[in-house]
């Protein structure tokens, strides 16, 4: 089934706004077999909203709309919809009662503006919001589902997951099944090269490959009407790239690498701490953005000073002297320091010069040393990325835990 | 002058890459008078880009469409617009040369279906790409301005300064002058509500609220013929913005707060260091991403554990048994702890529960407390926030940073 997304708001079209819910509402359709064929922007124009939605009409059968729900003049989706359709508007008493004790639980009052969020479209159906004042509106119109959903993504991806997945998996009688497979050390356009022949194949099984930070992602898509015949269509497919890119593949499931990383580390019961200098607690940041990493992760230290570490990892100042900061030399005095005082088992460091100033040319912007201390020994390797403060900063958080993954 | 983005690729489509490119092409039109009013996206299929495009033709002035540009047979952006201008496509000799010296530069050989790249549209003008082997084209259709970008944002992103700013420079009779409040401590539908009359008054004066992390920011816009007017339309609104809200605002032009923060601490000639548990790195982060931060920032520890906290930061284990790590008496004695041993002039901790898990109903999922030590006082502050791991720990790591200016 044909899916369309059109998102609505002045703050989306102006660049003020990034439209990652178009990107969210596309994959969690493409898990159920809805393939979206265009995404659409427009402002808060009740013309332009429906000759947007004339034109998703007349192509996809599944149209999301998103924004343009809230309680000023400015917000017109609804009003826009039930003109396109023909039909008026009413308020809904269960969805004014609704706004009454969101706000009563707030122990706010509500203005006269917020009740037109209680309007709904004739012949629709209201679509609870359990976290805000918007309530969305499901419409069927001849065979064609409209869904129109609030903006936020702290009240859309929950409504999402309660009204509109459910409403559309009703609807699909084909089954859906998704494997990606999660590549290191292998970059995209080599990949892509030995896979070509499996690529574009067929229409019912789909190859897709995806560049993420030092990673390639294939994901593979099978399309069959039920779930049985869809892990038939894969298997052969699964050895297939197993056979030709097995040795760069570290996971086939959702979980990322650091949480492939922390569970390594956990089924050998160890502990794992971490120095920072130039990526100034982007690691420690990936890795207690996992829930549960504190029983691995004692505690990371952003050097971002000689005299940090000097006191604190007790790198000898003579090594800071003799080498510099950026050094194979004091990466190892750095990993072996942070590991010492709480005696974890395992170590990183990571010390590189991000720029965009503080380049020589013997030390370039980029340069960057990675050390792993494991319970036997402590590996430092060298690295020379390109690009901005933030993008060097990046691989190299990514680039420690490719090497600690290694190591494991 | 009305511009128009269309972004092409499947992955953009299916979800697995956001479409970032088109906020930044919008944001930048913006600030030389080239509002969007419609983004689209579209697959790698000929006929939808084509559709796309003379839709595009028929509404817009500046038209720029990025991706599709690579070596592989799906990236059809160039034949589907030379298609739709009834031009023919012939290899551009410069750009093959190009193409043969990137590869050159990197010891490596082009394949043959690189040098599709080097194919131009007659009577465009190529745009040299110096970051990746894709060259732009740019085409004026009857006066409309139409440009084709590669997609990835390390190409797009100086393409657009070098390429296209200049060349739409030139055909905008009009002057933009963009100010942007930036405050703190108040919420966007209070600041909406005072602001109310101010907004959507005037054409050539636009007033605009965008809600950012514990932010809000109030987005002035003057279009006149020549910047001498927007100064003159602006300076009314701009005191009446302070009159009414002035004690919100801590910056006006393009200066994030971390940045002011650190800019005070500078001027004040004094040094600062972080101890952060929940926020993981967060917040050290965010003062390492800004260049110069040395200058000021002298370590950050991640104490993840209890004995992080005891060993690293001297915190008493008395006090974490009596009151628990999350507790006004730990944030207090971390703040003290990191900044004795380098003795730093300010510091910051931050400690709470960012959930899913070990929420109890005295200490529930997103308390947080805050401590900021000055060279003459430590306040503490707590916090309730709501949402996921994730949005409770930016909170967590941005309230810091408004408490500390605060106390600056």
């Amino acid at each position: 089934m044909l899916g369309e997304i059109i998102a609505v708001g002045e703050e989306v079209l102006s660049g003020d706004v990034i439209n990652s819910n178009a990107a969210y509402i596309s994959s969690q359709l493409s898990e159920i077999g809805v393939f979206c064929r265009f995404h659409t922007v427009v402002g808060d124009i009740e013309e332009d909203i429906i000759e947007q939605l004339d034109q998703a009409c007349q192509r996809s059968k599944c149209i999301v709309l998103c924004g343009g729900l809230g309680p000023t003049k400015d917000d017109l989706t609804k009003e826009a919809v039930a003109r396109y359709l023909k039909k008026p508007l009413y308020e809904d008493l269960e969805m004014r009662a609704q706004i009454d004790s969101w706000f009563k639980g707030r122990h706010q009052a509500p203005t006269e503006n917020n009740y037109k969020q209680a309007l709904m479209i004739e012949g629709g159906e209201p679509l609870k919001n359990g976290n805000g004042t918007a309530p969305g509106v499901y419409y069927n119109h001849q065979g064609i589902h409209i869904f129109l959903l609030p903006g936020p993504q702290g009240e859309l991806k929950p409504m999402f997951e309660n009204c509109v997945l459910p409403r559309m998996n009703k609807n699909i009688d084909k089954s859906i099944q998704t494997v990606t497979f999660r590549m290191i050390d292998i970059g995209e356009s080599k990949a892509v090269t030995i896979l070509d022949d499996l690529m574009g194949a067929s229409d019912r099984l789909i190859v897709a490959p995806y560049a993420k930070l030092r990673e390639v992602h294939i994901k593979v898509t099978s399309i069959e009407d039920t779930a049985k015949e869809n892990e038939v269509a894969i298997q052969p497919i699964r050895d297939e790239i197993y056979r030709r890119l097995g040795q760069f593949i570290y996971n086939e499931t959702d979980k990322e690498l650091v949480e492939v990383v922390l569970d390594k580390l956990k089924e050998k019961n160890q502990t794992l701490s971490v120095a920072e200098s130039c990526t100034g607690g982007l690691l420690s940041n990936f890795i207690v953005a996992i829930p549960g990493s504190s029983a691995v992760f004692k505690e990371g230290i952003v050097s971002y000073s000689n005299d940090s570490k000097i006191h604190r990892l007790m790198v000898p100042s003579d090594l800071l002297k003799m080498h510099g900061a950026v050094s194979e030399e004091v990466a190892k005095a750095m990993a072996t320091g942070v590991s010492q005082t709480l005696e974890t088992d395992y170590s990183v460091s990571i010390t590189g010069i991000a720029g965009p100033d503080g380049g020589t040319p013997e030390k370039p912007v980029g340069l960057v040393y990675i050390a792993i201390k494991t319970p036997n020994t402590v590996l430092v390797k060298e690295y020379n990325f390109m690009g901005s403060r933030q993008k060097i900063r990046e691989q190299s958080a990514k680039s420690a835990l490719i090497d600690l993954w290694h190591m494991l």
